[in-house]
């Protein structure tokens, strides 16, 4: 398959629904995991040690904010995008960590598409804006952002497909 | 050590000069590596696969965004971030993915700060905006970002360390 990842996605942008909240499910992080994308990518001491950490603000061993991110991203894929005619993004409006994440943690997704619109210049191609939220099993927000991305409309992904299956 | 990460930090507020580009060094991003994380974080199939990424506007296997913000961080980490008095981060005004990162390229970090000020409520914290880009071995712009850091004065370190070590 040439675009995308499946041939019936289940979401369109003919079906991004503007305020309705999708839910993406749930994982829980491990302090191996936090350890180990600390030692890779950010290898501040409250995301490598315990002790270091409960001498931060942190208040414990924290992930790296990027490993947050990257963590929502996998429940993103899952819960949404693997299933969808997404087409990517160019970036993200902002990125707020609004509190810690600690090991053991059960961090549940949601995102909201806040705005949608169809590109002048490309037919088929619809612009979303979408709100995705991170809590933790408190119910606690934890990370928050906004980005918007490139999605096909339904008809646009029948024709790419008729296109790569004569 | 409770905070930071080293008790003669290079880089306190007082050193953070606005407009001062500081290089921050290069890495280079492996086919293994862009897979990696894609499996872990982000398996989108360009991401997976390099017949996948060809087929895709991104013209080659290609790291995940979050996996090119994270080897960012590394370089930042180890460019400036250990050596600093810096206290961390609540978010990230922007993310911009201006190219892809396709496997074998070398990638080159430097950031600026855009601008500071001490806050008003906590004497001794500083607040740096901070502007940062990643550039490939052909000098082309592949990702750039902004954020806001909290970072203590000099003094304010020397006191915590005072303190600490009584």
């Amino acid at each position: 398959m040439s675009i995308g990842m499946t041939l019936h996605p289940r979401y369109a942008y003919d079906d991004a629904e503007v305020s309705a909240e999708i839910a993406l499910g749930s994982l829980t992080v491990t302090a191996g995991d936090i350890v180990a994308f600390a030692r890779e990518f950010d290898p501040q001491p409250f995301h490598l040690d315990e002790d270091a950490g409960r001498a931060s603000l942190l208040g414990g061993l924290a992930a790296s904010g990027w490993h947050v991110t990257s963590l929502f991203m996998r429940l993103y894929c899952d819960g949404l995008l693997l299933q969808s005619t997404a087409q990517g993004a160019a970036g993200v409006d902002f990125v707020k960590w609004r509190r810690p994440v600690h090991a053991g943690d059960t961090l549940t997704g949601t995102s909201t598409f806040a705005d949608k619109r169809l590109s002048k210049s490309r037919p088929g191609l619809g612009l979303v804006s979408v709100h995705s939220r991170l809590v933790n099993q408190r119910g606690e927000l934890v990370c928050e952002f906004r980005n918007t991305g490139m999605m096909l409309t339904r008809a646009a992904w029948d024709a790419v497909h008729a296109g790569v299956r004569p």
